[in-house]
C-alpha cells in the first residue's frame, strides 16, 4: 500500500492528461471515419456526449493493461475508445431511465436532445464499441466484453429488485455492484491485456485488479452519493436514496443499529416521494452507526487487493505503467468526484 | 417472376413453421445458457419479447442464405437467433420512443414492464446478438452486422429530420428506408452466406437480394400503415401519418397532384395533434393521385430485382432453399401484416 500513498497524484494527473489527449484524437478520427455521410444531428449528439469532460478512467485502464502485456501501437487508443463509448452509452441510457436532467455539471443528453434521440445515440455507441472491440481484440476480446455487458444489464435488474428493500444483504449489494460496475472494469483490463498479447496469468491478474478496483470504485461512488460535494461531482447528492437504492453505508449502519434506530432508519426510506428529503436524517444515522467509516474501510481493503493482484508484474520493465496502475488505485480512494 | 406466382404459399408457410420451431428451440437453449443465474425479471421480459409470435423472417433469411452457400450444421439456428434478437431489441426501443402501447396485438414490452426495463432488455438483446454474430460468423460477420446496425440508427435520425416535411424527395425517402431496414436485411443474408462459407459473388448476390427485398418490405410496410387491416397487422393504421412520417404513397401522390390538391394534402399533415384524424382525407387524396398504385408497383419492381439477384444460383443443388427465397419474395408482396 506504500506505493499508493507515495505516488505523486500530480504525475498521474499529467500522465492521464497526455493519454486522454491521444484518446480524444483517436475518438475524433474514428468518428470522422464512421460518421462520414451520416445525419449531422447524430454526429452532434455523439460529440456532445463524448467530449463533455469524462474522467477517461476506463480507456486509461485498457491502455495500461495492454502495456503491461506488450508494446501496443497507436491502435490501442482506438481500442480504449471502445470502452469510453460503451461507458457513455450506458450513462446516456441511465439518464433516460432516471430522467436525470444533469450529467457532469451540464445538461444530460436526454435533457438536451430528448429521450428518443438519447436512446438511439446510446444504441449507436453501443454497436460501435462492440465493433471496435471485435476488430481490435478479436473474438476472445468480444467474448469477454459481451459477457460483461450482459451482466451489467443483469445488475441493473437486480438493483431494481431491491429498491427500498431493507432486507437487502451485503452479499446482494455486492452481487449488484459486481455486475453493474466491476465486471465491466475487469473486462476492460482483460481486453487490454488480450490486445497486448498477455498470457493467461497476466490476463487473469489484470482482470482481478480491474474487478477489485471496480468494486472499490462503486463503493466510493455510493459513499460520494451521500457525502460528495455537488460542485466537485457535478451531480446532486442523495440520488441513490431518492431512488430507493440502498448502498453499503446504509446496509452497514442498519446492521449496526440497535432496535429503535434500525426501525427509524428503515422508516426513513419508505415512501417514494419523501425519501429524498430524508437525506440529512439518514446520513446522520449512518454516521452515528459507523456506516460511512465501515464502507470506507471496505473500499480501502478492496483497493489493497487490487494492488496485490499486480504482484506478478513486480519485475516488469514498464515501470511507468505499473506505477500508474498503482496510482489509479490511490486515485479511486482519494477521488471526490 | 413466374416462380413467385406459382410457388405454393402453403409450402412456404409449412417450411417457415418447421424452421421457426428449430429457431425457437435454439433461442430457448441459448437463453437458458446465458441467462442462468441472471435476474428472473430480465429472463421474463426477454421471453415475453421473443416469444410473442413474430414472423421470423430475418432468421429464415439467415438460414436460407447459409444453405445457399454450404451445408450448415444446427448452429445456423443460433446465428439466426442473433438476427431475431437484434430485430426484437430495435422493436422494444422503438416502442419506448414511440410510446406504443401495443405490438403484435398485445401489450408492448414498454407498456407491460415499463420503459426503463424495456430500454435495459433491448440493450441486453443487442449485446447478445453481437456476441452470437461474432462467435458464429467471425469478425467479417461482425463487421457486416455492426455497420448495418450503425446505419439503422442513422436512418432513424434521418427520418426524424424529415418529420412532416413535404419537401422530402423520393431519394431522401429511399435513403431513410435503405438505412432503417434494407441494409440490415442485406447484412442478415450476407452474414448467413459468410456462415455458410460463400465466396464473394455468392455473398454479394445474397446481400443484393436482401437489400432489394428489405427495401420492398419497407415500402409494403408503409403501404400497410395506410391500408392494412388492424385485425391482421396487430397495429392501428395511420401511425406513420400521426407521427409525421411521409412515406412513398404520400410522396408520389404529392408529386402527381395538381396545385390545389397539393396544397390540400400538404395542409393535412401540418399540426401534430390533428394529423392522425386526417387519415381518411389523406388516404383519399393519395388514392385519387395514384400514390398507392405507384408505390405498389415500385415494391413489385424491387421484388423482381431481388429475385433476379439470385440468378447466379440457378443451377444450385438445394432446390428447396432457392424456392423458399423466391417464395419469400412473393410473400413480401402478398403479406397483409
Amino acid at each position: 500500500m506504500n506505493d499508493i500513498k507515495t505516488t505523486d497524484a500530480a504525475s498521474l494527473r499529467s500522465f492521464a492528461g497526455r493519454e486522454a489527449a491521444c484518446l480524444e484524437e483517436a475518438m475524433r478520427g474514428d468518428l470522422a471515419e464512421v460518421l462520414a455521410g451520416c445525419d449531422p444531428f447524430l454526429a452532434e449528439i455523439i460529440a456532445y456526449a463524448l467530449f463533455g469532460g469524462g474522467k477517461r478512467i476506463r480507456p486509461l485502464l485498457a491502455i495500461l493493461s495492454a502495456r503491461m502485456c506488450g508494446e501496443p501501437d497507436n491502435s490501442v487508443y482506438r481500442l480504449a475508445a471502445a470502452f469510453e463509448y460503451l461507458h457513455v452509452a450506458t450513462l446516456i441510457h441511465d439518464d433516460v431511465i432516471d430522467k436525470a436532467a444533469e450529467r457532469r455539471g451540464r445538461d444530460s443528453v436526454a435533457q438536451r436532445f430528448g429521450p428518443n434521440a438519447a436512446i438511439l445515440a446510446g444504441d449507436w455507441l453501443h454497436a460501435r464499441s462492440m465493433h471496435l472491440v471485435g476488430r481490435l481484440a478479436g473474438l476472445d476480446g468480444l467474448e469477454v466484453f459481451c459477457r460483461a455487458t450482459g451482466q451489467m444489464v443483469d445488475g441493473e435488474f437486480l438493483q431494481l429488485r431491491y429498491v427500498a428493500d431493507c432486507s437487502i444483504t451485503e452479499e446482494q449489494y455486492f452481487a449488484i455492484i459486481h455486475r453493474k460496475t466491476a465486471m465491466l472494469i475487469a473486462s476492460t483490463c482483460e481486453t487490454g491485456a488480450l490486445f497486448g498479447g498477455g498470457d493467461g496469468p497476466r490476463r487473469r491478474a489484470l482482470a482481478e485488479y480491474g474487478f477489485k478496483l471496480g468494486t472499490a470504485f462503486q463503493v466510493v461512488d455510493d459513499l460520494l452519493d451521500y457525502r460528495g460535494e455537488t460542485a466537485a461531482t457535478g451531480k446532486r447528492t442523495g440520488n441513490d436514496l431518492a431512488e430507493g437504492k440502498l448502498t453499503l453505508p446504509f446496509i452497514r449502519a442498519l446492521a449496526n443499529a440497535d432496535g429503535p434506530e434500525r426501525d427509524l432508519l428503515a422508516g426513513l426510506i419508505i415512501g417514494e416521494s419523501g425519501r429524498g428529503r430524508n437525506l440529512p436524517a439518514v446520513s446522520g444515522l449512518i454516521e452515528a452507526n459507523g456506516g460511512f467509516t465501515s464502507a470506507r474501510r471496505t473500499a480501502e481493503k478492496l483497493v489493497g487487493e487490487a494492488v496485490a493482484a499486480l504482484d506478478i508484474f513486480s519485475g516488469h520493465s514498464d515501470r511507468e505503467s505499473l506505477a500508474m496502475l498503482h496510482a489509479l488505485a490511490g486515485y479511486v480512494l482519494g477521488r471526490n468526484k
